[in-house]
C-alpha cells in the first residue's frame, strides 16, 4: 500500500512536473525575445557593410563591367575595414567609404550621379552617429563634390539636421568644402540612361518584381551608396549618398536624407537603405529595423527580414545593417544589390546577386 | 482508505490546478499586450484632435489674447467636427481644419508664419492618408497660400512624396493653387518676435524646461498647426503645417514635412507633432507611436506616453493622436499646447495648459 501510494505520488508529481514544464516552456517561448539578450552575445571588434545600389541587375552584364563593380566594392570595403582595424571611428569609416564611392563614376552618388528631368544633378546625403544620436543631412545640392562630407558638417556644426537646396549650398559656402561645377557629375552612361528614360515614358519606369530583361541595367536608377559600421569602441554609424532617381522631377526629396528612412543609427543598430525611395519613406524602413529590434526584442536578422519581406514589397529595396555585436544583415527583395561586408573575424566579401 | 485516497487525489489535483493557474496567469500577464485586442473595442463614429503649437506659453497672457486663441481653436475644431459628422472624409476634415488655421494670423502656419533669418517666410506641410498609406509633403514654399492643400495635391498627383523649395513652387504652378506674395504672410507680432530673437543671440533661444518667464510668449517659435481625424468609414488621416522656427536658417527642413516625424498615419493611428523639430526628427516621434503600438501591442495611451515621457525630453514636444477606435491622446512635455478634441460621443473641448 505504502509502495503503491508512493508510486501514485511519484506518478502525480510527474504529471505536475510535466504540466509545469509544458507551461513554462510555452510561456518562455511566447517571451522568447525578452529572454534572448540576457545571455550576453560576444561582440566582434568591428564590422562593416557597404552597398552601391539595389534593383534590377541583369546577370548578362559583361564580365569586364561586372569585375569593375566588384573591384570598386572591394576597394571601398577595404578602406572602411582598414579604418576600423586601426581603431578609427565608425563615423570616419562611413565617411571615407562613401567618399570613395562618390568619387567612383560607377555609382549613383557624386561623380556618376543620374540626371534629373531637367538634365542636371541634384545630390542628397545623410549621416548619423548612433552613439550620440546626432545626424546631418542635405538635399538637392549641385556643386558639392562630396555630399556625405557636407552632411557630416551639418551634424557637427549646425543646430539643424537637414538643409535643402540653396540653404545647403549656403551652408557649404560657410564650411568651405570642395566645390565643383554641376557638369563634373556628368558621365556618358548616365546620360544614355536618362535619354532612354525620357523616351520610354518621361517618367519613372517601375521595376516589375520578377522581370528580367537583359537590356535592363537600371539598378542605379534607384541606386545609392551607403555604409554602416561598428567600431572598436562599440559605436555605430550609418551614412548614405545618392544622385536620386533617373529623370526625377526637380526638387524631389527621396529617402536618403531622411533620418529613419534611408539612413539611421542608434546604440544598437545602423541601417542604410537603397531602392524605391518613396516606399522606403512611406514605411520608415531605417528606423523600423531599430523599432522592431527594440520593441519586439528581436534579433537583427528578424528585424531586417520583417522590413524586407513583411513590410516592403518585392522589388522595393535592399538594406545593409550592422548591430552592436557586429552581426551583419544585408537582405534585399530586388533582383540584385551591389554590396560588401567585412568584420574582425576575417569576413570579407563582395557580391551582386544572392 | 478509499476516501483518504480520494482526498489526497483531490488535494493533489488542487496543487496541480493552482500551479497550472499560476503559470497560465503569469504567462498571460507577460503576454498582456497580445491579448488586449482580442476583446473588440467599441469604435466611435468619428473623432478629431487639433493643435496650434506647443512650447512655453505664459499663463500671464492677457485674457483677450487667450480668448482669441481659444475661439480660433474652437472654430477650427468645429469645422473638422462638422465635416466628420456629415460623413466627410478624415482627409477632408484635416485639410479644412488646417486651411482655417493657416488663414488665421494667430498661428505659425500660412498667414502669421514666423520670419526666417533672412526676414522671409518658408512654409512646410505634410498630409498622410492612413487608409492607403499615401502621403504628400512640401518644404520651403514661399508663395503658396495654403501649404497643406499643396501637400495633398502632391499626394494625389505625383509619384513622389516630398518636394522642396523651387521644385515645390514648380509643382504648385502645375496644380494651379492659390498664390500670394511672400509679404502676405507678414504679421506685426511675428516681426517683433523675429527682431527679439535676432537681438538675443541671432540664434534659437532654447526653451528651458520648467522656465516660466512672463515676458516669454514663444510657443510659436516652435509652433505649427496640425490635425488628426478618424472618419465614419474608419479611415485615419493626419496633417501638419508650419512656418518653422523663428529666425531659422535658410533652407532648414524641420520635422513637419517628414512622414514618420511630424506627420504620420496608418490604419491604426494618426499623429501630428509640434515642438523642437530636430528632436522630433531624431527620434521619429510620429512613426514611433505607431511602431510602439504595433510591435508592443500597446494601447494609444501607452504609446504616446512612451514617446513623450520616455523618449523625448521635457520641453521638446507635444503630439495629438487618434486611433482606429476613436480614442484620442494629446500629451505634451512643454509648458503648454494649444489644442482641441472632439468625438461622436459628444466630447468637444479646447485647452492651452494641463
Amino acid at each position: 500500500m505504502k509502495l503503491f501510494s508512493l508510486y501514485k505520488g511519484v506518478y502525480r508529481l510527474g504529471i505536475v512536473t510535466a504540466l509545469a514544464a509544458f507551461l513554462v516552456v510555452g510561456c518562455q517561448s511566447a517571451d522568447k525575445g525578452a529572454k534572448r539578450n540576457e545571455e550576453p552575445m560576444k561582440r566582434k571588434e568591428y564590422a562593416i557593410a557597404i552597398h552601391g545600389g539595389a534593383g534590377v541587375i541583369s546577370k548578362d552584364i559583361d564580365e569586364k563591367t561586372k569585375q569593375e563593380y566588384l573591384d570598386a566594392l572591394d576597394e571601398a570595403l577595404s578602406i572602411g575595414e582598414n579604418e576600423l582595424k586601426n581603431g578609427g571611428k565608425a563615423l570616419d569609416a562611413v565617411e571615407k567609404v562613401i567618399n570613395y564611392l562618390e568619387n567612383n563614376p560607377h555609382f549613383n552618388a557624386g561623380k556618376g550621379a543620374v540626371y534629373t528631368a531637367t538634365g542636371e544633378h541634384e545630390l542628397d546625403a545623410a549621416i548619423m552617429d548612433g552613439h550620440t544620436m546626432e545626424a546631418g543631412a542635405i538635399t538637392g545640392v549641385r556643386t558639392v563634390k562630396n555630399p556625405i562630407s557636407l552632411a557630416r558638417l551639418v551634424m557637427k556644426n549646425s543646430r539643424h539636421i537637414l538643409f535643402s537646396v540653396d540653404g545647403a549650398e549656403a551652408f557649404a559656402d560657410k564650411m568651405g568644402v570642395e566645390r565643383v561645377k554641376n557638369s563634373y557629375f556628368d558621365t556618358e552612361h548616365r546620360y544614355k540612361q536618362w535619354k532612354a528614360a525620357q523616351k520610354e515614358s518621361g517618367h519613372r519606369i517601375k521595376v516589375q518584381p520578377g522581370s528580367h530583361d537583359p537590356d535592363m541595367w537600371d539598378a542605379n536608377k534607384y541606386g545609392t551608396v551607403g555604409c554602416v559600421a561598428l567600431d572598436k569602441e562599440g559605436h555605430l554609424a550609418a551614412g548614405t549618398s545618392t544622385g536620386g532617381l533617373t529623370n526625377k522631377e526637380y526638387g524631389r526629396v527621396g529617402d536618403v536624407p531622411i533620418i529613419g528612412d534611408g539612413t539611421y543609427a542608434n546604440s544598437r543598430v545602423a541601417v542604410s537603405a537603397t531602392g524605391i525611395g518613396e516606399e522606403i519613406m512611406r514605411y520608415n524602413a531605417g528606423f523600423r529595423v531599430a523599432a522592431y529590434m527594440r520593441y519586439k526584442n528581436a534579433s537583427l536578422e528578424e528585424a531586417t527580414s520583417h522590413v524586407i519581406n513583411d513590410v516592403l514589397k518585392p522589388g522595393d529595396a535592399g538594406i545593409i545593417t550592422v548591430d552592436q555585436y557586429g552581426n551583419i544583415s544585408t537582405p534585399f527583395n530586388t533582383l540584385g544589390m551591389f554590396r560588401g561586408k567585412a568584420d574582425s573575424d576575417g569576413l570579407h566579401e563582395v557580391k551582386i546577386w544572392e
